[in-house]
């Protein structure tokens, strides 16, 4: 793809100048409708030491209403970052909806560094790329067009730049501090570019390879591509919000005969006895596994999943007994935050990730996404059913980057719920748990064994597997979490 | 204080025993109400080393609904927030409206600590203390109650304590890293604790020194504590809410005959070569300068206000023209987020404060809090009357955190914005900037300009004062501003 970028193009002043008064006002006009529509625009720019990046992007920041853009510069990680998986900066830089996400430096750039200085090998390099693909593909999807530009140069025409920037003072400072270092490796990078450009020009997230010698050109060609791209993506989404939602309530799932949540033997049960005897003997290891994940360089996030009054509180509390309260956190599922609303839907998950030595517990998850927002119709169908693989995507992204993935599905029979139901009802200081939405859940019983049955099945993978907890005896399902949660711990010793 | 906490306070655990059932079932009540209030309680806990911190706010944890508590430890910073001023590690980890946020190691850890091993004089400790007392009192009002618990232990109790925990393996990690070398210097924290509770100890925020030796009586009072302070919080904020706001439009201020915006000349006028020639040397400067602030460990904010169409975009466009897109970020203020919201009215800002090295522009800022807030009746009087003081007290903090900052208002006479909103009507790539807001804002002319003068008069410090801009000729202003940066950043070189 790079040798198309290397013909010569070029523009003449005057024609730029002509153009552009024209440009500047259809940019900001269509800024102006993405700023009303759910979409967040994210603008990625690459390419070759000295092609320009800066520059055009200048121009595109004077051209629009800078107030709706934020430019983000991502090249040496913060501890703060380090101490995350390695995505985590990308997902806290996405730009909210109705606004443009510059990004200089990306997820393109570490990859294709490392390969070029042959610190990994290919099949790491193309998991890479298939990982962007993924991410991109959710970022078209949730918040619209990603646009990627990458500005080449050929060996010589960097090789004059470089050596222009150099001699001139007012200029020297706009070389990366590694260009010079890079350009000696000219011809190591020049294939993994080709590479990297062939794995991931996608259809819905295409590169567009510019011929970057010509700065009038240049900047045209990136104008004029965005302009026309962001026209394109507001039209849809403008037509998209114009269509009559039929808001039909979704057809809901039924459990099949035989299930694994049938399949569970919930008369279960452990004396008061064994149950001190086990629990405290299983918080004593949790406490002291958990206070080794910093050195390790490793954190723990629990989520627990199941009908309402399953258990799940309690639970957490057996769980967070055994811990030091400076590590761990405990997050209740509530409705999303309106910043939380403008980003796509793992973005909550995202940004409350624990560090190295912390522990997060969520009480209800990211499963919601194929649980209660499948069943009332709060996700389209096609957003749930790629939610599976995006979920499966994040767990396995979480866990490479040192986070201990638990979760825990605590199953409790109908009969059993009721009875709780009704107990709440009457305790004082259990009254605040029970609502009418327990009782509305309810009625959809089957719908949720269904969905859950569907979740499991699909997100039960080798780096998280679900743990599916009989609840019916609280003392059974405490031991059993308590000891799962060590016995993951002793195993990643 | 602390000698009336060791007269040997006790309580039996029968009578511990029999109160906490109900202490319990109160604490999970009151934390609902809050939830649907707009407080955010903050609990501090600080003390001796082994006094029972964790014990006890795991035991709060225990009997609450942890989902709406956030525990955050507070010790070593990381590079992000030593990028940042001393205070931005703890504006970030405010909890929102509804919740409740407890901190282990707080904003008096650092100077205490500093103080006792004497890397501090007595009138920096005292001036650390004065903006503790700015910091909390502005919490109170803003988002509610700041519980602080102080937990003793003396001297004698605490040797045996870290004695006792040293010797047992199942204790010991519960000891600080520093456990015993603070315990060596005992003597000389108890002064520095005591001058510490002296000059903390205010009205809006007291705080309550408990007797730490017994569990049993330390873990009662403070949970009694917490659950007296918030109950009445609660009550006073559910009567506030029952109150019939009388939503009176606010007594709008008048002009004085003479005062520093009528001073102006606003006649002032550069030729368009004159214009090019000062700015092009201008932005030169200010691109070479901002460059170096990462080297220097230092960050530019500039803001902008002044009446619509004053120019305040081309004056930022004619800034950021001049420096690399990889460095600056600029904010047009929007309606906050509802997570803004729920927090105080300095949160946004404080999120968004530039690292080292990095430039952030507003366009209009915090100021608006004594501009439309209190024009159009947004904030009430004892709200605008007090932001004064407390950006002052913002803009000190964070020039003393490496932020320089600028403050512009650029002034036009009400003929030139008449004129200049004619002109947006009919110029197509203007027209995303004129709204009916304006045309209503412009309607109180007056009054905007009294409250303009007040602000100047009252924020205008050694450290942040006002650059008057004159704006009727935009030559004359986008030079003036970009000089202005340019003088400023040569002065702190």
């Amino acid at each position: 793809m790079l040798e198309a970028a290397e013909v010569g193009n070029k523009l003449d002043k005057k024609t730029f100048r002509k153009a552009a008064p024209k440009i500047r006002t259809a940019l900001l006009a269509v800024q102006k409708r993405i700023a009303n529509t759910p979409l967040a625009p994210v603008i990625v720019v690459g390419g070759a030491e000295g092609a320009g990046k800066g520059e055009t992007i200048s121009l595109l920041l004077e051209w629009m209403d800078t107030r709706g853009i934020e430019t983000n510069v991502v090249w040496d990680p913060t501890d703060e970052e380090r101490e995350r998986p390695d995505y985590w900066r990308f997902w806290r830089l996405l730009p909210p909806r109705g606004k443009i996400g510059i990004f200089f430096g990306s997820w393109y750039t570490q990859p294709i560094v490392d390969r070029a200085f042959k610190r990994i090998d290919a099949a790491t390099f193309e998991r890479a790329m298939r990982r962007i693909r993924d991410f991109e593909r959710m970022l078209t999807y949730e918040t619209g067009p990603v646009l990627k530009f990458w500005l080449h140069l050929s060996r010589e025409q960097e090789r004059k730049r470089l050596k222009a920037f150099a001699k001139d003072p007012r200029l020297r400072w706009r070389l990366h501090k590694d260009a010079k270092k890079f350009f000696k490796h000219y011809d190591d990078f020049r294939p993994v570019d080709e590479e990297m450009l062939r794995l991931t020009n996608t259809g819905y997230a295409p590169w567009t390879v510019v011929e970057a010698a010509d700065n009038e050109y240049r900047n045209l060609t990136v104008a004029t591509t965005v302009l026309q791209t962001l026209e394109e993506a507001a039209a849809e989404a403008e037509s998209r919000a114009r269509a009559k939602r039929t808001r039909r309530p979704p057809a809901l799932p039924k459990p099949k005969r035989a299930n694994v949540l049938r399949n569970l033997n919930l008369t279960q049960k452990l004396s008061a006895k064994q149950y001190d005897k086990r629990l405290a003997a299983a918080q004593a290891d949790v406490g002291r596994l958990t206070r080794k994940l910093a050195k390790r360089d490793r954190a723990l996030l629990a989520i627990f999943e199941g009908p309402d009054a399953g258990g799940k509180g309690g639970a957490i509390r057996r769980l967070t007994g055994a811990m030091s309260p400076y590590i761990y956190r405990v997050i209740g599922i509530a409705a999303p935050t309106d910043e939380e609303r403008a980003h796509p839907y793992l973005w909550r998950f995202w940004r409350n990730l624990p560090r190295h030595g912390r522990v997060t517990i969520y009480d209800r998850s990211w499963y919601g996404r194929v649980l209660v927002e499948r069943l009332e119709g709060f996700a389209r169908r096609e957003e749930w059913q790629r939610a599976y693989d995006e979920i499966n995507g994040f767990e396995e992204q979480i866990t490479e980057g040192g986070v201990i993935v638990m979760k825990f599905w605590i199953a409790i029979s109908a009969d059993e719920q009721l009875k709780r139901f009704k107990d709440r009802e009457v305790t004082p200081f259990k009254q605040y748990k029970i609502t009418e939405e327990d009782w509305r859940n309810r009625a959809k019983w089957d719908a949720y064994e269904a969905a859950a049955c569907d979740m499991i099945e699909r997100t039960s993978t080798s780096v998280a597997p679900w743990t599916l907890v009989e609840g019916n005896d609280k003392h059974w399902a405490r031991v059993k979490v308590v000891e799962a949660v060590r016995d993951r711990l002793c195993s990643e010793e």
